[in-house]
């Protein structure tokens, strides 16, 4: 990232050989070939019936290749979940930079998780969950999670106090919106009626419409809580 | 069920031993008791970190003891999940026999679905899923949750028809509805500041504001979508 090469006049030899960065570059790209694959076997024969096995043998690669790039299923799964959690992150924080108002950010953030818990990597993290892992990385794993549930809490807070929120409490709306985004994950398939786009577009706007503060008339549509009886229908 | 026994004037001698029902009632109730203290322990220290000395130990009783009950871990899983997807089915028939407007059915039947997963065995079936299961019982399990999910279904179709539910895609609605609460089996403890009742009761109406139908006064609350620009905010 630092390195500012002097530009040379004369053209250097190209090597045969790969440069140590593209090595690097390749390792990683089949390691990652590597996890994607594993991660579509999880999800669709679950993790205890996908063997290392199988993941070979969808790669065409032989196990001790395997090997190379992983230590273990379970590591497999580890930096799956990894994966996932690390890009819901990085969306949270792109959306945070981005600013704007929280109910904005708070769809952002609904966008970015959503779409993550349909992929390969997001999907393991709900299905699987953290159950086969062992317990300092479960704790390790909560603590991401934790984060990211805090995150969701912090945009409810300051929608209710934007005023674009009704008011509520945060940590079990925060829960609500979230566990209905995060079993998208369970449920959904790659060969469904829907695409991921109308999930996410249509399940957020199921969702934030029993959190959006009702705008104009007064809050008639709160479910049968004081409800100002009529005396016709 | 079907025996009538005459009645007769001379008192029977009572028997030092449990009579067979007696018996079974006995082995029941101990055969439940294995169930739940290992439910307990499945979603305190995750499936995979709980040992069946783990159970037996927590029940004092020997290992062989636990066998005369259960078979194995996986034959445990297997009855807590069953248990509980029984209880919530059962849930839904009592609903649905007492009638009434299919909003009310729909709140009922979340109310039910939400108990459950706050429970011991329902939290087994959220937080451990299907995954450890062997692919013919996980296929049974599918079965019965299908069933499940086709009920909320039909109750969100039922709502739109009587006009209590926007318009919306009843499948996908149920899903979001029937996940949010499902989702609650993961994070919810016992020891927390909301008892399940509260958690039911605010979990459930923040989830139906957002199929409600808007009362009287134009849907304004939809989302940004096709919404009317003021020229004054």
């Amino acid at each position: 990232m630092s390195t500012t090469p002097r530009r040379r006049a004369a053209k250097a030899i190209a090597s045969p050989w790969l440069a140590a960065g593209a090595r690097g570059d390749q390792r990683e790209k089949k390691r990652q070939a590597v996890l994607q694959t594993a991660a579509r076997l999880f999800n669709e024969r679950g993790f205890h019936a996908t063997s290392l096995d199988d993941i070979a043998e969808r790669l065409h690669v032989s196990k001790p290749t395997l090997y190379y790039y992983v230590k273990s299923k379970d590591d497999i799964l580890l930096e799956c979940v990894r994966t996932a959690l690390a890009t819901m992150q990085q969306g949270i924080a792109e959306v945070r930079q981005q600013g704007g108002r929280a109910l904005d950010q708070l769809r952002a953030c609904m966008r970015s998780y959503a779409a993550i818990v349909m992929d390969d990597f997001g999907q393991c993290v709900i299905r699987i969950g953290e159950d086969p892992l062992p317990p300092p990385l479960r704790k390790e794993l909560r603590r991401l999670k934790a984060g990211i549930d805090h995150e969701f809490r912090r945009l409810v807070t300051e929608g209710m106090a934007e005023g674009s929120l009704q008011p509520c409490d945060p940590k079990l709306a925060a829960f609500m919106l979230a566990g209905a985004l995060s079993w998208i994950g369970r449920w959904y398939r790659p060969d469904g009626a829907m695409t991921p786009e109308q999930i996410a577009d249509q399940g957020i706007a199921l969702l934030l419409g029993g959190v959006l503060a009702p705008v104009p008339s007064p809050p008639s549509s709160a479910p049968r809580r004081r409800a100002p009886r009529k005396s016709t229908p």
